[in-house]
């Protein structure tokens, strides 16, 4: 088999990313009110919750209903306060300032989200305090400037409680300066209705993916470091679709997927097994 | 629901930001009088405290009521000597020197507020020492020159023992050369004032968050890691004030806040669940 | 013994490479058809497997079966953001932007390797996240901007979960971005076979090695780190081939090659002795 | 109340930096002829002491007593060997080499005082070794040079044994090039001589403050890490100087700034009571 | 005493380097084949064996008799890939590509001695991976390409299996690509002909330095870390021709150089003394 | 007392300095014929022996004797392979290769010495392997050059064995590249003759001061960490020489410098008492 493909790629100012078509969400509680409130006050917002729960696609969805523009920033420990806020670079014999994202999503006015904030180095953290104070500033040290965060503007954290560990820990200096709304894996009719919708399979493999997930996710205080997140499930819908065998499927996109301990990996087999006889 | 955003944003340069408006502090004690009986023979001062209890909203009351600039720096562990003193930048075909935030302040002359001092790398930390000598002076290796400071200079550091460590001990060489204010959460009727003027909630809602506030805090000896702060009070009041239900504005302004704890969560749930009938 | 040299050497651009003969692959499952449907969704893989177990040919196998170029990245830990995105170098009196092997199969629409994935530094791991994501995109943050992958693209990580420690861990938020496929040495017909044909030695060779390899894969539950790969059993039978006896020839290209430890070297040396009596 | 500023600072290049008037200096000991006789072989001096009791004033002292300008630097572990010797600065498009404070001292020929010079790197500590020699020369490997140092240089340096832990031990081949003066706080008399004339305040204060010294200084076997600095016992004198109660300013400027140990608070505060009654 | 002294001095590129004399080796077993062997099918090698037995010294050797230059690299902790691939450099108003060593060997075609493969970095490690493969390419990422490696090129790693452990451990990944040949110190016999040839003392002196050799290796499961090299032996054997007593010389060229414990150092002497009575 | 001062200052180039006089040194044993046999042979030293013993002087005596220049380089932990060897430096708008000092020393072809080596980075120890080969060239690898060594060229090490630590060792593939000599502080009589002779005290003086660096010595298997060196036992005498009193001179020069525990000082003190009555 061959398969031809299309070179063509395309880029896009960072803060110039809008969703243009309404992202796919399902709401579980009032959570879209409690961000509107929140927008409202320009309250900054802290989300919790296990991988793949669909706390990024949250953040779309509201970044659309809002009409503001996404800046999404995946936290690392490597990611320094210039990479956020910016740096002087060389540009043929004069130097230019680039604007790192922060920056942009500052001036922009639109909605940051920093994915992963317990990845990222101290200074990075210390670096957004101040933009979460009634001042809303962003310090920009190298060029002496203080920015003022545009109207729109506002701040968003993820993070995963569960990874929290004694030296990943958010401090309470930064979390007092967040309202947190915790989330979780959608309930089974709600996420086999997910399933369905983005992996096209049938309602019936969709319900029993759903169903899977649920179980796998009883296994984690059985040796499984974390659930099945929601996107394997789909994963395992377009493998199917793609006229994978359903236990096959469910192998390679769940079982293989979330745990390398053989014996976990036998009980996930039988779930399989008990659910796609 | 759509909202439109005004993309216009603002900067100053960094030691010319002046408090516009009188910031809104109700003196807990005899606060006022030592920080001016301070300012007078230019003692520099530690703030200690816990997150959140005010020390950086009486800085910035005490920097208008002197009507002195206010230079803010976060520290963190990141933060190099070159970040505070200023660097060489390449300019075109000719080289710069740009002012870090505390040569800006010492030139200027305002209050140069060092935040959680105790994150800051041993080099910062040294590096201010001259600074609170009789000399008053700020060297400027690079440069090789000595700045004396601008009379209305002050240095002011806060940071909150609750965290300290061995490692992130605040060397007797430092903290030797400050007098030291402790701070602590406001009494129940100043907070509860506080939370209303800032919150705009209602007067009894204000006055049982304070009351939620001091309940919570008490929590710290059965596993809380820190109190709630007065801001997340007023965040639970202005999301009252957006018509989210009591115990939910609460439960993701305070309780979700404070701690990912489930146990702890359940306890404080229970307090508000007393409070908010 | 003299002998002439060619020092003619070539070189390509990365992102050109292309296999230009079909790589000598035999399947061992349904591991092509899985690859085909994965890739028709453009569902990214993990490849799970011990050492030299054929992981890097299956891969150029598809490459070339799907005739999209392949671009390969070993990880290790000093593989910075800028390695696989790109930086800006001065060249004469401008500058100009080099893009990094990760943004050029971006661009360029293959099949990207990246080889011993939990070698990488976080910030690696991190960056690759929002090329899984629906939005296939790379933030080039230095240049501002985010690239949206070629039609063509996908992303493999090979990861070996015998090394796998707590410290490098392959992160759920990392490893459920992906449909994970788990490989063994091949069986030993198909192992013989894959010997004879790269090694040139004699069927009755190639059919002893596998069964050298066979045993000497049994040893790992008693002191051996890790069984023999392919590729030292093909190095074996090359040695034969240039007239170095078959006991001398395993010793140097087995048996040494995977332990230091002299009583583990006995055991194999027992072995060989056994099968190339 | 508000408070004029100006606004008007001094820079002077750091081996110009003379004493103009005679630093207020009580001598406890023979400690002047030591250094005169120690300056007057041109052997280099090490200061041990606790912080604050007087070592970098005495410095100052003989600075001015033998008319020699004073180079001080405070020595952190991100000191690096070119911030001391010099380094290359584009400036324009041509390099500049610029002095660090060191090579200033040794070619200005002036006294050198490094300050808690445990704190330093290696490369710091190690680099002064051949200033200590007959030599006395300085490498500036980044010129390929030797420096050798004017005839009025001396090298001192200061630590505090109390800090010394096992990785900040000062090195038997550092320490073994210096003659050693031990310092203490002064006695009590002395003392109170010097906050009165530091301070301000009335000689009855003075007395009592010295003799609050010399009680916490006692507490130091009793949990409290260091006692309280004559700097510290001057600031309560210049607070009682603005009209602060005794009690409160004994509080701020010695209890608090010593401990924030709230049990050794206790203790102090009866001292306090005991002598401010 | 005096000398005089020529000062010129000659510089080679790295990868001009060869051999122009037939270095002295003596063979101890098939070596030689082995490596022709590997050499025809460019099998890559590996050489495991203690210090000073003869590797450096063997690699010299083979790469005379194959008229192959040879590109030598010490690896260290701090060795990275850009010293090893190379980097671009400024150069007056424009920046030049200099190849590293590695890229050298790779285009010029000879052998590449990488010694102490263990003491490198991760990405040295890594980085060669491809040139072991069937592909045989450098990636120069910096510059987006691919070399490949010219004909006649051959990669050899050393290392000593008794330094090995766990932070230091050859990777399987990286091992089973090799062949390896284990290295011993050279018979009596044949160690006394070397130590005779190479520091031309008398032949009974270069027996009883063998002899030595071999009882203080026989120590070594007696505290000493590491038997004495050939090479000491010779350094004995050259200060015996210089007129240096023979236990003295024995003492410091032999006994003070392998080891600083006094005890071991007791059992030394007593074995010289017995004999060079 | 005021003292006017010279602030003339001379610098030489680092491979250009000689000794001028013939440094005052008392051979102690047969170092001297030893330093000469390995040098006529260019086999590399090295000098163990505790801190100022006298390996320094003995090197500088040795380089005065043979006529070659001496370029002394102490090895600390953040002394980096271009430190020694050399590096590019912007100048103006060319680039221009600045030599360090070891490859000053291989050009000029003197002695080179490399004080407290275990101090050096793992990359700096390697660096020197190859000079100390029969072939003796340094590669300067940023200029893909092999410098092979001017004739007079050797190179020294010194370290010190008892620092020595797990972490520290000196590996047994450097040492083994070298003869090595111990040192110890010199007899009584040879002691007292130096002591004299450096600081001008009277013969009973420094006499008396021998038997005071013995007796200390003998103290280093009760609490003390490395005994006196001949160098503090000058200061005393020095310090004597300019009248300061004779226990006095010895409490700052002798017991203060080399101890910091009171237990230790009050033994040393009664030593001294018993021999300055």
């Amino acid at each position: 088999m061959t398969q031809s493909t299309t070179t063509l790629f395309r880029s896009y100012l960072i803060e110039e990313y809008h969703l243009t078509e309404e992202p796919y969400y399902v709401p579980v509680a009032d959570e879209v009110e409690l961000f509107e409130a929140a927008y409202q006050q320009r309250i900054p917002l802290i989300f919790k919750g296990p991988t793949g729960c669909g706390k990024t696609r949250f953040v779309e969805y509201m970044s659309y209903r809002l009409a503001q523009p996404l800046v999404t920033i995946a936290c690392h420990e490597d990611l320094t306060a210039s990479d956020l806020v910016g740096r002087y670079l060389l540009e043929g014999d004069s130097t230019v300032w680039i604007d790192g994202p922060l920056s942009r999503a500052v001036k922009a006015g639109g909605i940051c989200y920093l994915d992963e904030i317990v990845e990222a180095r101290k200074d990075t953290t210390v670096l957004i305090h101040p933009l979460t104070d009634h001042r809303r500033i962003l310090p920009v040290e190298k060029r002496g400037e203080l920015l003022e965060a545009a109207d729109g503007f506002l701040l968003i954290l993820s993070y995963n409680p569960g990874y929290q560990s004694a030296l990943k820990d958010l401090k309470h200096s930064t979390r007092q300066r967040f309202v947190s709304i915790e989330f979780d894996y959608p309930p089974r009719d709600i996420e086999a209705e997910i399933i369905q919708h983005e992996s096209g399979c049938s309602d019936d493999d969709a319900t029993q993916l759903a169903m899977l997930g649920e179980k796998v996710r009883n296994l984690r205080e059985h040796g499984l470091g974390e659930g099945a997140s929601t996107r394997l499930l789909i994963y395992a819908g377009k493998l199917m679709s793609q006229g994978i065998p359903h236990r096959r499927a469910c192998q390679v996109a769940v079982n293989w997927a979330v745990t390398d301990d053989h014996a976990v990996q036998r009980s996930i087999e039988e779930i399989i097994a008990s659910i796609f006889e």
